[in-house]
């Protein structure tokens, strides 16, 4: 049956011994007193909480789901207590800042917090899942009095809150929202004022729910001066419970069925003049919202890859346990079966396996590797520094959010095959994992929006300076493996997808100019492309790692010789498929006509 | 919302002008009488059926699922009603032939058919799906006294069958099969003996269900004196009521909640002590039952081209409704929306379209083909090109199988994003598509299973000659192609598939002798390397047919253009993937360790 074990050994390893996280903490002074022991301790506490609270409410919150009534949302068997034990365990305050009443600690422990909740149970996952985002929204732009009021029961996870964007007409497109703000009293617009908000939201995560007392939903609106498209827009705060204690004017109307993740209310919301507060700039609510946007997006790469994860490690475990006919090797020093071998002997299950586990490893480097740079982007220092890492994780933010959903989603569905039959039946649970999954591909800006914003914001609209520091950070760890005859592989693995990026980069400045379209064309290839360079650094630095006996793995874990092999799987089988992108990126001259008619005659 | 519009021109265009099919019917005795108008007359009836009668019930039929009790199984509302109206229309007998009570039409009909039912509700059509299979094992293999008894209401759909194979612990390696038959009377064991069975199936569609007074299940069993291993395996034809009216001891004892398919009755079956009687030789039912699941293996091809299809034209639909932003560019001749345009004029979505539609029309192409070699194998005069075209299907049938079905739950999966958030809810349908269709890649014999057959049963077995017969036969596109100027790119592509192909084969041949374990590990990229290699084939007929003005497509239809766009799409932007398998086939080298161990700490 489906389950799920933290990899708090493979988590401490990315981060202690590939990444090196604990010279990087001494050097920024909000974590100076951060230690390798204190983190493992961090980890392996959350570790218990996703394995042993939520990972068992994840398949009865799919069963049951939610039930909708006038009255409001209630949630699955067990949510609410696990809700108030992730409050209790102060996890919502993990990576707060001490002064808003957080526990201070750097986003490459709550990352790693992040993705073992995802993986142990997305539906629950989905009510804090936009708070800290939120958060950062209220911190930066509210007035002192509403931050005084909201902040802290937020930070601490006393209130929950939403992010209320999308309408019926306004998915990707967010200059179409049409929700009402008007200034009580005829005041004139400014941050803080009262406001009346009227106009319906749907696919509104946790909009209505038993979890907490009270809910905070920042609404995306149109004050009646705010110009046609999305920069008319504003941002309100708009809780469902007013501080004097009466019902604000929000109403749950119903909640969508699902493909997946059917433990979260999925909520279409109603503000039928309901009081709230500008929070912002007026007309500047889409700046606000992308803040909010650009902290939601990475933790939806951590979704990705926690499902990858769980995929992964469940199909290892049928693989290993479930017998059908002779393979043709075994692993050393195995004693083969009475008259069939564990499937996971089998080539076909080995290349499986390999492959989703080199994708877990890569993924996780890389995220883990974000992490810090937005630990350094916020404290180090040195402003230079501090700039230098938000430019790369400018680029990482859209590439992980696009990529890893990819491959959580289809890792998900290739690991289904393990169990045959079994994969397709309820109670084996996999067929979950690649229900849930599905959705973290759309929501925060679909993959393909992804591709356009690294395309044309990222890698082409400062010239390609942005994307050229990143790449020379990568291409320091080639120079590294070049020194080591064993590390020749990766080496030149990564040289070549470096050399690749450049010359698609290339090609999309240069090409651009008469040909508008060309980059949006090639847009999922650039993304795919720049993925794969990302897994090729990744793997190289997990070899390199694993070939330095001073950075050994832990105990417990897997052996340095585990590590070297799946790395070395991505790059003599997976990396390969990069070639395909690169090249669809090159070739400017193939046509993407419109199709003439409907498909069908 | 979901509907499926049957693809009858479509259809019609690939078999009369792509494919010729009209002059191969001339050809054979068995189908001298059939022309362009009555096929198209067949399929346009078929299609109002599909999409008039079960496509309403797909939606209903996966929400309300199957009934279970101790008394049976109740299949959703509708269902029974469409199998009576099925069985009146005589569909279940179109490709029996005469003698049996059938029409005797081509597979080259049928297998659109069962395009069209599987895509217009897959549930519902699990209960014929072993239909087809079920009556050729009885008229091939069961004694006279049997085949009389059974046979016609098999054929007339009075009757409906199973085949009861897999067993908790024998899916992929049928060898561990237990279910036990003994001879009634202590007789010797021989054709037609009366025998009592006992054991237990599991996934058994169809198992119990509403739709027929009978259920006719074909039983894999072993006798006492059955040595271990699939070669002790025999057949049993155990019916659910007894000639005499009896109920038979044959109970369903669950059904299973699955990922998809609700409406399909997946039934854990119990034979306790039951009458039947063997069918075929003694220790020889594996080779029946194979007769009946080549047959099936091609119906689940037509699922997976069903899927893909479906898949395809929903999202052309919405993405010509939906507005969303200024597209970048627009068709020739539209007019621009009043603040955004239809998401299909994006690039992105044209990328999904234009890929969907690639595929669609290429799969077709190729599944057609490989019916009409069955016609000719079965029907052609000369017993040459009967052996040639058997042994052409031979081939076909694993790449088709894995190929298409692979493509059909992926395709659904990358066309779900055209919906963005409204994909994910289950009211826009297309999840269920996604759901439904996901099992085609496991059943009738898992794909990795259907590319160990390939390599090593079809490929590799006879040192290759059978696909050099193969690729002779598509190299003669090639040729064709290369004598007209505008159809260059589709012969270079084709020329190049059959060169990689070739090469794939002769590394395969030469490197198996010292490692046995190398086809192996190659298998999944040889299936899929051919599966485009078929694919490059069909998009040049597809392209030469729209540059022949002899070859017009009928009104109503697309345009020779659209088809020409489409084609070009497939070998510029989808081609290319191929050399990404082809290349790992190449690379014997390349390791694929044992796991040492789990991949988590």
């Amino acid at each position: 049956m489906w389950t799920y074990q933290a990899p708090v050994a493979d988590m401490l390893h990315v981060l202690v011994q590939v990444l090196d996280a604990p010279a990087q903490w001494a050097t920024l002074p909000a974590h100076a007193d951060l230690d390798a022991d204190t983190a493992g301790q961090v980890l392996a506490e959350a570790g218990r909480f996703a394995s042993g609270v939520l990972a068992p409410l994840n398949a009865s919150g799919d069963r049951e789901g939610c039930r909708w009534s006038p009255e409001g949302v209630t949630t699955p068997t067990g949510f609410r207590e696990a809700w108030a034990a992730y409050v209790e365990g102060g996890w919502p305050a993990l990576a707060a800042p001490v002064a808003d009443g957080g526990q201070g600690l750097p986003e490459a422990l709550n990352m790693p917090l992040n993705e073992m909740i995802a993986a142990a149970n997305h539906g629950w996952t989905m009510y804090p899942g936009l708070l800290h985002g939120a958060c950062e929204v209220v911190r930066h732009d509210a007035v002192p009095e509403l931050r005084a009021r909201y902040l802290p029961p937020m930070v601490s996870g006393q209130f929950l809150a939403t992010m209320c964007l999308t309408e019926p007409q306004a998915g990707s497109d967010l200059g179409q929202v049409r929700t009402r703000a008007e200034v009580v009293g005829g005041a004139p617009a400014a941050n803080g004022v009262p406001v009346r908000i009227s106009g319906s939201k749907i696919f509104i995560s946790g909009g209505d729910h038993d979890l907490t007392d009270n809910i905070v939903h920042l609404v995306l609106c149109r004050l009646p001066d705010g110009g046609a498209g999305s920069k008319g827009l504003s941002l309100a705060l708009v809780p469902k419970f007013l501080p004097d204690g009466r019902r604000n004017a929000v109403h749950c109307d119903g909640i969508e069925h699902k493909m997946g993740i059917h433990g979260s209310a999925t909520c279409q919301m109603r503000f039928d003049n309901a009081e709230g507060w500008l929070i912002g700039q007026p007309h500047r609510g889409l700046a606000a919202m992308f803040r909010m946007m650009n902290s939601a997006r990475l933790h939806v790469a951590m979704q990705g890859l926690g499902h990858l994860d769980a995929a992964t490690q469940n199909a290892w475990r049928y693989a290993a346990e479930r017998v059908q006919m002779r393979a043709p090797s075994r692993p050393e020093g195995a004693v083969p079966g009475p008259g069939a071998d564990p499937i996971a002997w089998h080539p076909a299950m080995r290349r499986l396996l390999l492959g989703l586990q080199a994708r877990t490893d890569a993924a996780r480097v890389v995220a883990l590797h974000g992490a810090m740079l937005l630990d350094e982007a916020e404290h180090h220092p040195e402003p230079a520094r501090r700039a230098a890492a938000a430019a790369q994780v400018a680029i990482l933010t859209p590439v992980a959010k696009a990529f890893f959903t990819e491959l959580g989603h289809r890792g998900a569905d290739e690991a289904l095959q393990a169990w045959g039959g079994y994969g397709f039946v309820a109670e084996f649970g996999i067929e979950q994992t690649v229900r849930d999954s599905r959705i973290a591909m759309i929501y925060e800006g679909t993959n393909e929006i992804q591709a356009i914003d690294l395309v044309q914001r990222k890698l082409l609209d400062d010239g390609g300076a942005r994307a050229e520091a990143l790449m020379a950070g990568l291409a320091e760890e080639a120079a590294r493996c070049r020194t080591e005859p064993a590390l020749q592989p990766f080496a030149e693995a990564l040289d070549g997808q470096l050399a690749a990026w450049r010359q698609a980069q290339a090609a999309l400045l240069a090409g651009r100019e008469g040909d508008a379209e060309y980059p949006l064309r090639v847009a999922d290839d650039m993304l795919a492309g720049v993925g794969h360079a990302l897994f090729a650094w990744a793997w190289a630095r997990i070899a390199r790692t694993a070939l330095d006996p001073a950075r050994a793995p832990a105990p417990g874990g897997r052996s340095a010789q585990a590590w070297l092999d799946v790395a070395r799987y991505g790059i003599d089988w997976l990396l390969p498929q990069a070639q395909v992108h690169w090249a669809r990126v090159g070739r400017q001259a193939a046509a993407l006509p419109h199709l003439a008619q409907a498909g069908q005659g």
